[in-house]
């Protein structure tokens, strides 16, 4: 037993940088049970030379992967930088020319419009005309471009989740270009390193609104549906799963059917988002809980009785479908492979 | 021991109808510890003949009662109806003459308007006339209305919140009068009767859209406040606690100092509303968590960079500020006692 | 899309009946991914009628199948019985004749001893020897009897995970006869009917000592270890897992080595029990989140000083290697195919 | 507003020393609520000079108070020593000599014997003699003693709980000296400090066994009961609460009335412990969810129907009766004022 789980000829090496964080911890995981994928390395500064399922408890059994030093990463098919944000040019530069195919799942590459950027990520330094060279990791917009890319910018979780909610409304002209959008997440969108913002007795139970204004999710979503959106994120009590409640004005009055028609036409195809917008049961709209460890996005909307206002609200797993599933996802498509490749669990019920 | 916990000769007599709730279990824990309230009965359809600490075990040792029959509720200096929606226009009917004071916890009542009661109450049958009887529980605005009221209705705990949070920028006129409510709720909210939303499977980890347009405690803001309301409902984690997330548009640009000095100014005398904005820190907003079992209603805010946003949140127990403890506080208030007397818990951290 | 997702020309055809049930609802969603299984039917007395996705939801866009009343379930190769304790043996009145394979996930038929039976299960009616035809769903010691074997009873959650950390101890002599179980489970166990026991405002957080004696799984530990189970079982905060914690008196002074080469020995072949004792991490002993929706079994132990005291752990998915999966991996043996068909789901980190 | 609350001129100076950690925050909203006593100061290494409810913001608006270094920390009537273990000898040599009282609730002091006190800390340097001049802080066994005593060590929070389970039965002879403990405990036993260990996304839903023998709360349980005590602990999914599931085995065979009889006894003086054993209800053993807040200690039993096997299950809230509540009732009944002042909260339900 080795980290390289297939035995297929034509399987192509990966690496995963920053492998022992939760996402890139979802990343081995799946690398290790796609059938055309071997796993070369999965590399950490923290945590190098020890053994991956150390760290990772559930892929006990799984692999016998040791972390390698982040230097130490080997050439190789598909290079996935799940590191964190801020880090992405360095390693880029450093691993970049090492790959035939880059995944970047930080911040850094997101925002294409560098004051855009700036606003958003402040701190960043990032040479001009970098992220122009990346595409969006977003299927259901950029498939055709995916297929042809060597270099992937997957969108950040609730961004994700906000994107597929507002985009085929406003794709279609039916709302005005402001919208709000009210987001929640569960703990580990903060990351596996300790603080005191995530603390188990702090954390535990929340309601922490801990973006009310300027959330940096702001700018990919507007980048990415040309809207303009006000954003607030609060944390509850979850580990995985985002959640979000975006607000828009038709710009016609419409109703429930209208909206629908209008979803059913941009996902009907698609294989992981789905229309759940139903007259009953307690799953009616989408939720998080039953969708952990799936690629799925669940897309859902009411309409006021005036047909003035639409709520839209989507929810997936930050890991998944907000991370780790998304640039598998994405990989699958740039090789001509099937789409749900490696990706195939259907979430749980209950959890 | 007995129900009558105090030994006050001056103490006034309670009963609580619909006790064997939550909220009705709420009141039976803040007469027992009241200084100057002896608890009469306890009364429950469902649970008659029972001991109360086998409903609410929190009680175990601190009385003695068991519950009787709602027909044979006793006469009363002060009878609280905790009976659930739709059953206070008989209760009062029926019990109304044997009480000097009756504060209703339902939602019957809150709405005076009956057109825009009935939009929230569709099933409801009311006498013309009877809500306009009733001073609404809302001590922050309604304090010298309450001490000459016998008639008191309660706010929802939804409402209540986000009517804290935004009268005070109504009233100032900051505000056009178009809002947004978005409220997240703990599950004790939908009550004490088992049932496919509540269970705990289900309703464990949930992020559930329940209500994501036409909420019924729309109404009652609006009536709160003069806005117009959109509101959507989720219930999320937890078992006591209401979280409410208001976007308003200011009428002038505003900016943070501006719209403390607002709530500073409403609230600085208030002994159960906080104004909570701070720079730093986990607690920098509103957050249920840290009121459970407390009367505090916390309120706080945030301003865009253009000085047109406008987020107030507020955070109560929906037991307590949201109804059992506000209760307790109109009543205090209504018979000249200190407003703090009995609800003087404040809260516990961590938890 | 239908029920029967395989396009294998040689599967086998299931039928589920209490589909609608937790144990029910994952058998639905392991054979719609099993490359060798068409799900025909999945039966429920109380949804007849209704689509399984609406009750299962993570099952959007898996299936379209529509819940068959219990009596039209059709013939097939193998019949599932998930619909509770205490129904067994009508089912297989009515319905063992059209299946080839029969696996039952109910409490009737685990106990062979009549006696002890009636211990664990008072009401229950059962015909003389039905039980002795059963083959207990035990692949680590009844692997060969499963292989040839139409009629297998799977064990219950707790016995599954109490029976894996002690059977090896007691099958090598190590321990004396007298053992205690303390258990802890989450809220699935007590199965998908609302009721007090599980309404989320009294099971959230809880730590209940719902059986301190007793508890009906001591006959099936006992049966199938030969030792004398003493059993107490906890509601702990979780939706799925089981933990056990078993104690044992050593019969000679033993030390970790020899006893983590009992536990080697028994389990190194095994697919889906995983030795965990580790000197360091969080996770050094057996714990059910990292293991929820997967089929294994962790099984870990600790040694006191002077080795006469060995304490035996075990986690796993009450749904999965406690129900639904077992069942699933007991069918690949009694079919001869690869164990791990359909049951390739690691489990998530974190979670 | 101070952190003097009190404006009794009888009332007595107290300091907390370790005021930010969750029990010295716990000891501040006791202290500040307390009729009898004035906060002088909360003192903090790591928090000096930053406000008291910045970290424990339950408190805002009841103190203005900011934490002092500890070396500030002034003379006072009763100084709470809470800087967790390892730091009583170091804090008592600097401080002891300026306060009257001196009440310890670290590790340090509460196993007498020199030899059991180093296997449970092996790392401690202890003067011979110290733990010796210290009374336990165990009121229903020491309460005589309490009311001449000016140093006081408050048993560690799972020993309280087992202490309170088993010392009846020990005392009245009932039990063989074998007995095991399994304990329960939530998030904030772990303390204050951010690490891997109670990082939410790890810690959240866990079972994690980090104890699987030799507890150092084993020594502290065998030095009040004379029993020999084989201990496991577990952490489950809460913040707050504890549980203890105790076996033993009867000398003689007993019934549950005879069991109930010895707790009767020795218990119903007590205003912090209650018997909690009933036929039926969800809560019909002790659990810690409705008390937490408050100061009760719930001990409950079942016997076997050979009456030769007693389960004794106790639970508490381990910031209160097993730490700052139980503290202040030490206090009380060294001051001679009534046992409950200050401890008036009963828990809540639901919660």
């Amino acid at each position: 037993m080795s980290g390289a789980a297939t035995t297929d000829a034509s399987a192509i090496d990966a690496v995963v940088i920053g492998a022992a964080g939760y996402i890139g911890g979802e990343l081995v995981r799946l690398l290790l049970g796609h059938p055309r994928v071997r796993l070369r390395a999965a590399s950490s500064r923290t945590f190098a030379g020890q053994r991956v399922d150390g760290v990772h408890p559930n892929l006990r059994g799984a692999t016998d992967l040791v972390f390698t030093p982040e230097e130490e990463a080997p050439a190789c098919d598909v290079l996935f930088l799940a590191a964190g944000h801020g880090r992405s040019v360095e390693l880029l530069r450093r691993h970049g020319e090492n790959a035939r195919i880059v995944v970047d799942l930080g911040g850094d590459l997101r925002i294409v419009d560098p004051e855009a950027h700036r606003r958003a990520y402040p701190d960043d330094d990032r040479p001009e005309g970098l992220a122009r060279s990346f595409t969006a990791g977003w299927p259901e917009a950029r498939r055709d471009a995916l297929r042809a890319s060597d270099r992937i910018s997957v969108p950040g979780c609730m961004a994700m989740a906000a994107i597929l909610a507002l985009h085929p409304l406003a794709a279609a002209g039916a709302v005005e270009p402001d919208v709000t959008v009210d987001a929640r997440t569960g703990s580990s969108g903060a990351g596996a390193t300790a603080g005191d913002h995530n603390l188990h007795a702090e954390r535990s139970g929340a309601m922490r609104v801990f973006a009310p204004r300027g959330h940096r999710h702001e700018g990919e979503i507007a980048q990415a549906t040309g809207l303009r959106v006000r954003m607030t994120a609060t944390g509850v009590e979850a580990v995985r799963g985002v959640q979000v409640l975006c607000r828009a004005r038709a710009r016609e009055p419409v109703d429930e059917r209208a909206v629908r028609a209008i979803y059913r036409e941009a996902y009907q195809r698609e294989p992981f988002v789905r229309v759940v917008a139903q007259k009953r049961g307690i799953y009616r709209y989408p939720e998080p809980k039953i969708l952990l460890g799936s690629n799925y996005c669940d897309v859902g909307f009411a309409v006021s009785d005036d047909g003035r206002d639409v709520v839209a609200i989507a929810a997936l797993d930050n890991l998944m479908k907000g991370g780790a599933g998304n640039a598998v996802q994405c990989v699958n498509i740039r090789m001509g492979w099937p789409e749900r490749l490696g990706l195939e669990f259907a979430g749980l019920h209950p959890l």
